[in-house]
């Protein structure tokens, strides 16, 4: 037992759980490495076998799932910053079909597999909400660490991610509306129109101001201008994007769009920013995996709900993300479809709000738990598989950081 | 207001507050760097500002308390990194000379000054407790800043800042027995033996070890090896530092020094480390900052308290510091001792066990609470000072990490 004077500053129980979850994470990422799988999935995998469903060594707590979030926003915050306003722009339209596809399929599959399943109008309707968001966290994880994220078809799944966003947030606003009785399409266009002109505004405008500061900004009087500016526009943005309603993970995003040019070529900012990223990922990664809950295996008929739900989650947005694409090459179709299918948190919180209303049953929540960490599983190998070809390094996982670098400085580390 | 989704999910609460304090932490710091004070204390007085004392902002959670506790981990893991045990070794009986004049200096002070102002005689025992744990992160941090940290007397105050850690666990377990009615001393011994069993084995053993795992740690499959192997040495040393009675910053600095060896040479793995604790130190310094309460001036007889025990306890570790430095030059005695002041949490802490327990008055409480920051926000500018003339940087705060790299690569960031 840790002395009364070290377990009460220090919070003896809190260091132990991190230091169980980055341990896992990492055996496990190596692991599967080794295995030549992604080491994504290994790191999931680890939150299932640390979390109440297999040794119950770690609860899910709030703590945890603060880290978890900080650490998604950091990985979209390391994306943006590699990904210029124009390249986004470029596939605008293309990204807004794919989005909008991708959100289609699945809505109307899931309502429907609900209504077919038994459940209520409105029950349906959640499900298929459940079914829309896609957790963008994964696909960059796995196109950075392939050092892919400056491809076409990645650009276009970033920025369908953002559109994506948007739509679930009005699909959500719509189906809590019925639920509560009655939609308020003014309030709806309010939301709407205030989401749309949050991310077109900092879109824009961001990068220019940036770019526009950075003289200022190296000429600070404090230690690495470019890493504190960078933390405080996350944050920032993070912060105030969900005051927008869009997702602190595009406000994060955004604010690494903004300073993608200001920062070109500056290294240092960006292994210092890839620094925090990899010390937090894994939360994110982990605690995906904990919130599975393997009991619902007990009920073979939620098993088979669970695995239902989870197929048409897979192949709705493929062949909608992978449509939306039309025109591009079959392979570039295939690849934007398999990188929208993670789900994630999103879908996770959409069946919670449901639940919370009273209007989704145990067993339709337990199936969307199931599938939104199954689709998160699923899709790393798929996309490490599609990708093969384009993929022009040794098999080495690394990262977004590594242009210019020596190879020695980028291997080590 | 964020919508429902994103409130849910996101925590908008607390990611507001830790944006907060990142802002502020980061703008007193430039507002510092450009008035020529240290950043630091610029940083722990954004903590005042936003704090409950002052404008009320944020107010110090569990959550914020165990970032600030990850930041300092962090802060000592990074020093360690820069530190091989035989630098320590070498000056190991002066550390030891410096600890314990520096520990029985403050112990006396306190202990009659609480007596005198009519204490008992428990109350006044762990007054002195109080007034005895050096927190080394906040002159790390300084020496780090100004790339002092190879100098002999940075290396016997780092030294010394380890010994004085377990001598304040010996007092605290003398005291607290007391407290309750009788001191155990077989049990005392124990505590004793396994904290400096647990440092000494540590401290002699770890570099070899790793130094020997160096060639398998590179050989590894997963990506940035040694940042990963770094991060489960941390967390993993700083657990077991507290199952022995050490406290988990000893574990954590222990840590990078049995890796200082094996990854010297290693830039991509101390940039990125170092990223980590410049993301959290602010939260470690805002911490110390929201702790201290303004309203203690309300009662005169306090602040003349607080201002009598916050002086003692500057000039005995002064004194007592620099006189376990005897045979150096006069010079090098000062900076130790200023080296030695800032007190930071430990005392907070042994006061909170004091207040506990019911036998120390609020008065007495708020008195050591006011000494831990004041000492904090004391010793940075005295530390400039005292070392202004070693100094061969010019002006420009920077750290650590900048061995080797190229000077646009380290100012930039």
């Amino acid at each position: 037992m840790p002395t009364v004077l070290a377990a009460a500053v220090e919070h003896a129980g809190v260091l132990l759980a991190l230091f169980i979850i980055i341990a896992a994470a990492k055996v496990m990422a190596e692991l599967f490495e080794r295995l030549r799988q992604p080491a994504v999935v290994g790191e999931i995998l680890a939150g299932v076998i640390i979390g109440p469903s297999v040794l119950g060594l770690v609860q899910p707590t709030e703590l945890i799932s603060i880290v978890a979030e900080i650490g998604v926003i950091f990985l979209l915050f390391t994306v943006g910053l590699e990904t210029k306003p124009q390249d986004i722009l470029r596939v605008g339209k293309k990204a807004a079909l794919v989005a909008t596809l991708g959100v289609v399929f699945p809505f109307v599959a899931g309502y429907l597999i609900a209504l077919f399943w038994g459940g209520t109008f409105i029950e349906s309707m959640f499900i298929g909400a459940a079914l829309v968001a896609t957790s963008v966290g994964i696909t960059a994880r796995v196109l950075g660490s392939m050092g892919l994220l400056d491809l076409e078809t990645s650009r276009v799944i970033l920025g369908a991610a953002v559109i994506d966003d948007i739509l679930g947030l009005i699909i959500l606003s719509v189906v809590s509306g019925l639920a509560d009785g009655a939609v308020n399409f003014a309030n709806l266009a309010k939301t709407a129109g205030l989401a749309i002109l949050f991310t077109v505004v900092v879109g824009l405008f961001g990068a220019r101001i940036m770019t526009a500061l950075a003289p200022r900004i190296s000429d600070l009087h404090v230690n690495k201008p470019f890493f504190n500016i960078g933390l405080m526009c996350c944050f920032g943005l993070s912060v105030v994007s969900l005051y927008f309603g869009v997702a602190a993970i595009i406000g994060a995003f955004l604010a690494g769009m903004a300073l993608a040019e200001a920062t070109e070529g500056n290294q240092k900012m960006r292994v210092l920013t890839s620094g925090v990223t990899e010390f937090l990922v894994p939360f994110f990664l982990v605690h995906i995996g904990m919130q599975l809950n393997l009991s619902v295996f007990n009920d073979s008929s939620v098993v088979v709900l669970a695995l239902v739900i989870t197929a048409a989650a897979v192949v709705t947005k493929f062949v909608g993300g992978g449509l939306g694409a039309w025109g591009m090459k079959r392979r570039e179709m295939a690849q934007i479809g398999v990188g929208m299918i993670p789900r994630g948190e999103v879908g996770i919180v959409v069946a919670q709000i449901g639940l919370g209303m009273a209007v989704i049953s145990e067993q339709f929540f337990a199936s969307v738990l199931f599938m939104a960490v199954a689709t998160t599983l699923i899709a790393p190998p798929l996309i490490k598989i599609f990708y093969s070809e384009d993929r022009d390094l040794d098999g080495v996982e690394d990262v977004i950081i590594d242009t210019d670098i020596s190879e020695d400085f980028t291997r080590l580390g």
